[in-house]
């Protein structure tokens, strides 16, 4: 990977990507036998987290990667008691940091703040999320997840719940594109993909389709990637129970799909995959929490070591 | 020690008990050495602070605790920036969580939480306090304070103050009956101990007197637990004066005591305890705070160790 | 240095002073050289961090530089979440935070806290601002910067910004008077530097001037030191603006300054300093920020050696 910085997942070529989840894995078992090498791969090093936007999970994730590491963290805590609050711009705020560690890890509300805080310090930067616009390293575990799992080669993914909204789900299909993927869409009417997202989907050459039911695609699907719908996007409780409903995924749905779906989640749910699922030998979505832990492991590592 | 998590001080019998406190002594000790190989010991393993509720002097003690040992820790934060602001279940949180570390301690308003986290995760779970419920690692601090000063052999306690929503007093007191201690109990009439407790104590066989006034009993005791009573408890300011004046600890208390009565109190207190009271050689509740750590390292040692 | 606390800049002498730099500019080499040997300097220490007051900016400073030198940090949290908001005297909380650590950052809204926190530990305090009075740390980076920057010998200084409460600009003038520097100090009438502090300059033998233009003076500077002018000082907005727009440096500035003339601003900055200075060669701000890291390594080095 010649990067020196990771703002967005479509900066990652296919190789590039690869680079990173082959890394995760070798650094994911290394975890795994409690390889005692580990904890001096990054000893002395320094990782600032800047969060303007709280994100506890994204946060903690990459928390506990530096510190598999053997490397040290230092927070800036929230924004209420920063300079930010007296009127601090974000390039003066990232330049001061850039004193006190090796790497930043950068979350704010802005779209294109990562990329803007790269071009004032000479540290790697890492966007953990700008907005409306790109969270790379939910895209490197979410593909790392379906690589262990299903394979990343003749692959058919269905995405379901709020396609308008969601981040996630927009750089996931990007990314997917990549590696040839089929996806099937299924979401109300209401909030279904955003047109620019459709349209760069098929300028990039994705193979998608969009539906308004689940059960139709179901049998076809190797990933089901479940998200969760925002009891705010509507305009009363009864129109959200509905959909809500619709999509729910539960014992019922299981016995409709391929023995060997694996099912996904960005996490936290709240109703949107029926507890008995849990049970469920392919529901992979603590799994797919905890490889936050290795992925970024990797990219802090490669980027890192960039220096 | 045979148990997998620490959810409460009942769970330990008195041989649990000792082993926890042994541990503790010899830790305390190689602390007090700068013995270089604590920093080992635990080097490489990832201890998740998970407080629903906020706590910061058992929060910092449980981090120090982990630091001493060599080990790393990583804090979920306020509730209020978090997963659990979406909607997300206990059993959830903590499955993610697992992913994240090798331990975890958990503070949650509702009494039963850390049983049930312990049923979802593989990692040892220790409850640093569940509502109205237990904090079994406070009970134990008491108990190596004790242990320490006054020993636990032939051993009379008296409790001064809040009787009635102390939680950490009525561990402590189901855990003294199991050295046979005798028991004082000193409250006003609207603060005694609840029926349920009292019912308890009896039933485990506790040698237990209840009395309103604190003089005479002082000087049979060979340790005075003083706890907070807390203002709030009562309709009007002149009730609450007249009760905290009624018991609080000052120079005359200390004379009309045993020359060796060792005082208590788990911090922070108000007015309970006389400044004056400090400079008196066992007035050990700074010593009992300080033993949170070598007490939570013994702690954090035999269950990550148990894995 | 032969100091156990660091309580204020006017503590240390001339020698003191040096001591530190020296220090300072020893582990900022190490540092830029990565020498591996600097984590191993405090390895098994730990610092606790209690900031009774929000100062990212100087909690993050700290917690790297304990973190560069091996050690660990315990952070106390805000004070909303802790014993304080229960009643708990300054007095006590130390007391207790001396068993969880081997040294003690305080920063506190009284004048005088970290004076008394010293008297009631064992462990050294560092005072990391106290109300009006003393934040050492900052000046002793401060003179850091200038010392690498234009020395420290036949120095001439200015000031501009607000005097009368910035606190930072007292402490270092009376730190400058050690070194014989000639100080111009340029404020509105409004914002000049108090009686007390002007009397106390001019006892401690201080050559110092007072302006309200920063042009006829610029030339003759070797330092120029800008403060923030803060919007909450003013009446009215008009008033601000006259006011922040008169001391604003720009390009224009430094071509009325000498070559070689060093700017330094405490950040954060908001107006007072346009954009394009900070291409300037001799801008030195974030270079003062960052060498907040070495300097505070020096003290902890030094204060944590003296056990």
């Amino acid at each position: 990977m010649r990067q020196d910085h990771l703002i967005s997942a479509g900066q990652l070529s296919r190789s590039d990507v690869e680079t990173v989840l082959d890394r995760a894995a070798e650094l994911d078992a290394a975890l795994e036998d409690g390889d005692p090498s580990l904890r001096e791969r990054h000893a002395g090093a320094v990782l600032a987290l800047s969060f303007f936007e709280p994100s506890t999970r994204t946060k903690m994730s990459f928390d506990a990667a530096m510190k598999r590491l053997g490397g040290r963290v230092v927070d800036m805590g929230g924004v209420d008691s920063s300079s930010v609050k007296k009127g601090e711009s974000l390039a003066d705020t990232v330049r001061v940091l850039e004193g006190y560690a090796d790497g930043l890890v950068l979350r704010h509300p802005r779209e294109g703040a990562a990329a803007m805080a790269a071009e004032f310090v000479d540290i790697p930067v890492v966007n953990a999320g700008d907005g409306a616009g790109q969270h790379p390293s939910q895209t490197l575990l979410d593909l790392y997840t379906i690589r262990e799992n299903a394979g990343l080669d003749d692959l058919t993914v269905g995405v379901v719940g709020d396609l308008k909204y969601g981040r996630t789900v927009h750089s996931l299909a990007t990314a997917l594109t990549e590696f040839d993927a089929r996806m099937h869409f299924v979401s109300p009417e209401s909030l279904q993909l955003p047109r620019s997202v459709r349209f760069d989907l098929h300028e990039a050459g994705a193979q998608l389709r969009e539906h308004t039911e689940l059960e139709p695609v179901l049998d076809q699907l190797d990933v089901l990637y479940v998200t969760r719908i925002q009891r705010e996007r509507f305009p009363d409780e009864n129109e959200y129970r509905k959909v809500a409903g619709r999509y729910r995924v539960d014992a019922d749905s299981l016995n409709a799909a391929a023995d060997d779906l694996t099912v996904m989640h960005p996490l936290p749910r709240v109703d949107e995959i029926a507890p008995e699922v849990d049970e469920y030998e392919n529901a992979k979505y603590f799994e797919q929490a905890h490889n936050g832990v290795p992925v970024r492991m990797a990219l802090l590592d490669l980027l890192l070591r960039n220096e």
